[in-house]
């Protein structure tokens, strides 16, 4: 047996959820990336495709878990790798929420081909969405680098994520009070915002879980999470 | 030393978890009530206390997440242990997202109080919150006594919960057209509604790790696991 070619299963299959990690993340950045665009260009087919595709995510983190498990009985693991396997557990159910929350704003898309709305409540979303998604990457080649060095920046960068999405927040409210025939229409790009607001804190808790798996620390507890668009009372005109 | 008195440490171990998950399920239903009776009754005192205390399921959780990786570390746990300690770890992230979404809820109470709605957007909500308590109370009884005999209705009143959430959705809608004034609050109410429907399907997120504990099986992958509100598109008037 040639010993190049030996290799260590154990260190296989670690690898492997760690691949698949990698995996799911890219396909719950391209269905939230899809969902926005299908919302901003009423494209309903589009939307369609990214329904159907929160399937993989759901399967990817049934067989991640169910790999995770068997794992940690067989080979029976250290703390270092055991931090490693519950935290491919939790990451992977981060990623299959984040699918979940693309899947809803595209299930409104449909909902609101038939009332346009202007296209500066878009151009809003667009660039939550945008937050939201860097966000994501950014927690995600962390975890590939095993790298915390800029993971502190995530929680400002949530911070920025919760102020844009208040600010979105009480102009949906604006332009409903403006004209009630908005009201369904804007409704449900409130809950398209609050979704993207939520991905942000699924990379705020996949970047939790990281600095845990590096550095076998929990980050300080006190995290801003919540967003401040409870705050809003608009005068009615 | 009095044998009666010879305790298995790992027993205990395994207990403490449970009895931990089991504190934080109480906890997190009386939050959950509290902040549907805060809201429902403008108290913004009760609200204040709610909010503070979210504090102790954060701690909780954590705890459970250090205590569980020193077990499966220290004892090696052979497959059904395994799947009870795992299970430890995701049902109390459920309880702290639950704690999570009734803090959220008080937070709104501060928000509505100057804005009061018609009692029966009130008596929607309350009856929601009842169904998804029950929801609660349920699968953290069948947690407690490792059984799974009714665990199915768990879904079946998953759905119950989604309808009557879509109902008041409409609702909330139509009231919000009905007289612009209403936006602000009536929106603040429905992410009140949003909020407790996730704490339904928290439920049945714990229902179905509780079935995986005890029979070590998956139940089935497909479940209606969303509401039908973004479906809602009500004609202006």
């Amino acid at each position: 047996m040639p010993t190049q070619h030996i290799v260590n299963a154990y260190d296989a299959e670690l690898k492997f959820l760690a691949n698949r990690i990698a995996s799911m993340g890219g396909h719950a950045e391209r269905m939230v990336d899809q969902a926005v665009q299908a919302l901003v260009n009423y494209d309903t087919d589009l939307a369609r495709r990214v329904i159907a595709d929160d399937l993989v995510l759901d399967e990817s983190q049934r067989e991640i878990d169910d790999k995770a498990v068997i794992i940690i009985a067989r080979r029976q693991p250290m703390a270092d790798d055991l931090r490693e396997i519950i935290g491919a557990i939790r990451i992977s159910s981060d990623l299959e929420r984040v699918g979940d929350l693309g899947k809803n704003i595209a299930k409104r898309v449909i909902s609101i081909t038939d009332h346009p709305q202007p296209i500066q409540l878009f151009r809003g979303l667009e660039a939550l969405a945008q937050l939201a998604l860097t966000q994501l990457k950014e927690v995600l080649d962390a975890f590939a680098t095993r790298s915390v060095a800029r993971i502190s920046f995530v929680r400002d960068r949530d911070d920025d994520i919760d102020a844009m999405y208040t600010s979105l927040f009480r102009e949906l409210l604006t332009y409903m009070m403006e004209d009630p025939r908005n009201i369904a229409a804007c409704t449900h790009l409130l809950f398209c915002a609050k979704n993207i607001e939520r991905i942000g804190d699924h990379a705020t808790n996949i970047a939790e879980t990281v600095y845990h798996i590096v550095t076998g620390e929990q980050m300080a507890a006190e995290r801003p999470k919540e967003d401040k668009s409870h705050k809003v009372v608009l005068a009615a005109k």
